[in-house]
């Protein structure tokens, strides 16, 4: 395992571990568009925009880096487009720091979810070869052939300060023999990312990406080659899509130890209260899930005791906020009542504040577990939190 | 005509006339909830809230006040619900000036759209009788009986600070005798309404509307019948509903004479600035609109050289705001390659930020009218406005 320390390699991005306790880590990820704090919860926004969410309202919330989908924006309008524009920070006017992930998930996911055709494995309309991948597109079924290269080559134009290797996320159900093919796939391609990033390495930072699925040695495996890139930061995939919550911890367990503890660790596609508690108590410093804002424009909502639903009849009447004193702009200004009014019209108004709340939620869970850890209180709030989180719920 | 003036009967309200400049004038309403300067352009929030946005959004784009419709709110969520939670403004959680109509234009509107049954003059499942309206609501067919008392004691239970007369909004392609009658109904039904109104006379502002059509003799003999009530401010209705832009004008041009100069003119569902424009210098000082709101929504912005779509392919690779200069929070933002994507996408935000133009550019408009009436140059700002807006239109 190697240790030398990011900033020394890619003078714009460092990460400094400020606190540790236990396995858990407080710490700085600096980039070319500020520094972010971690652990970090990075609110997703898919088409370059959060669902419902102005800039205004991420910086109201204390957003400190989104996520956007390269995936998505290759298709519509086009990274050439965005580059045109400036890129994504000045286009999308959120001048944070940004990550965008490779395309590699939303090819095989979005692939895989239509099921045209049978492949090696899995019944998807992709087809992988050891240079790339052949997919359709969700929006019109054009083909396209997507490169590890081209990937990163995508990255470039539209900009982000954090970006990710283009990976194979296999689905949950596959073969063991499978698990291994594309991991050793996204090790090859990796080779190629790393070398398609070379001249930027200054102003983004290239993440590579632990898969093996739901097997230990393979993770092991991952976990190590990857590390041994000796990127600014590692990620860990294909977790979350499917495996049970005690296989998914494992598989995080496993992986941990094999990743230097000096660089940032991203798990990919985690973000319910619970998960970022135990998976930040296991080593995990940066997160993203679509979870609290899908859920906030269908009516779920977090509060303290647990989640709800706005829908619910009970709440006709209610005229107290969706939490008792938090202190979102949901919160402090609208009834359950009112809300419910909103979500059962389909009022745009309404999907926006529960939005507001469902993020504030978790960005401030992910401040208080930033608090702890600072203390070394984190075992004892993660306790109480969940004690109380799971009363009622 | 009587002049007696409105605060005399009114405690909480009156209106005062600030500065002339032709027909058109400047003012004053005082209201329960704040002061609003005339004339005045109100948003329509007909489910309670101003579609996309918030009560700061509307803040911020210096909304004086904001309709709310009568008829959807008694549907859903109920005036009894909203009554329990401390009425509309605090339900709603916007502390300024409100105004409510009386369900009527909608109850015969959204009745004739469905076309049931055929009525006296137009297919309908709306039924009239002297006493008031059996229609069916549009969300469940569910039958209700609407009388004028129960539409002013509904009002009463939102609380808005102007509530309006029900009346009868006969469609556009009536018969003479058919607009007679229900004029007649229309005058009818107010004394009921202000005979239900007397109690509350000292906290919510009851105003009366003209009706008559195309006919300029109904409309003198409603504007007569009307004024004659003496209620604190006098609308004008059932224009604006399919009949010609001359015949609009004409109908305004009979009708304005016959109200009172001391009392607030309504012109209700108009709002494009050329109408804006038009009407104010008739003698007009408030008027709502669904236009500047729904028209964001799809796509078309009002800019300083007329409308446009943002769905245009020219936009694409457009850097500059959606009109130059213009201070509203979309322009400072966004330019229009990201507006017309987050439409494209349908995306929430991009309905929020076109709404936040639209409405800006109407409320920006109005505060110039204001500014020009004061100082006598409403004429010519009228005509150098008109010219720039037509000129690439």
């Amino acid at each position: 395992m190697t240790h030398t320390h990011a900033k020394q390699k890619y003078r714009m991005f460092n990460f400094t571990i400020h606190k540790t306790d236990g396995l858990a880590r407080t710490g700085s990820i600096k980039t070319p568009h500020g520094i972010i704090k971690t652990p970090v919860f990075m609110p997703v926004g898919t088409k370059a925009t959060v669902k419902t969410l102005s800039p205004q309202d991420l910086k109201n919330l204390q957003t400190q880096i989104i996520l956007a989908n390269t995936y998505h924006l290759f298709l519509r309008p086009g990274h050439k487009v965005i580059k045109k524009l400036g890129g994504l920070h000045k286009w999308m006017n959120w001048q944070h720091p940004i990550l965008t992930d490779s395309g590699g998930y939303q090819v095989f996911s979005l692939g895989q979810e239509k099921g045209f055709t049978k492949n090696t494995d899995f019944k998807t309309s992709v087809k992988i070869d050891e240079n790339g991948v052949e997919f359709r597109s969700h929006i019109d079924g054009k083909k396209h052939y997507l490169t590890p290269k081209q990937a990163i080559e995508i990255q470039h134009d539209l900009g982000a300060d954090i970006i990710m290797a283009f990976d194979e996320c296999a689905p949950a159900n596959s073969s063991k023999q499978y698990f291994k093919e594309a991991m050793q796939r996204t090790h090859n391609w990796l080779k190629h990312c790393i070398n398609a990033h070379k001249s930027r390495t200054k102003t983004q930072a290239l993440f590579g990406i632990v898969q093996g699925g739901i097997h230990k040695n393979l993770r092991i495996e991952s976990a190590k080659f990857i590390n041994d890139q000796n990127l600014p930061g590692n990620a860990i995939g294909g977790l979350a899509i499917g495996e049970s919550k005690a296989t998914m911890l494992a598989m995080i367990e496993t992986t941990i130890p094999h990743l230097s503890t000096k660089k940032p660790r991203y798990l990919m596609g985690v973000g319910t209260p619970e998960d970022l508690l135990e998976c930040v108590e296991r080593g995990i410093d940066m997160f993203d899930c679509v979870h609290p804002t899908r859920l906030g424009r269908h009516g779920p909502f977090w509060h303290e005791h647990g989640r709800a639903s706005i829908r619910n009849e009970k709440f006709k009447l209610d005229k107290s906020p969706l939490q008792k004193n938090c202190l979102c702009e949901t919160c402090q200004d609208c009834s359950k009542s009112y809300l419910r009014h909103l979500i059962f019209e389909n009022e745009i108004l309404g999907l926006r504040l529960m939005t507001i709340h469902n993020l504030h939620f978790l960005l401030e869970l992910m401040r208080q577990i930033h608090k702890h850890i600072e203390v070394k209180s984190f075992s004892k709030f993660k306790k109480d939190f969940l004690k109380k989180f799971h009363a009622k719920s």
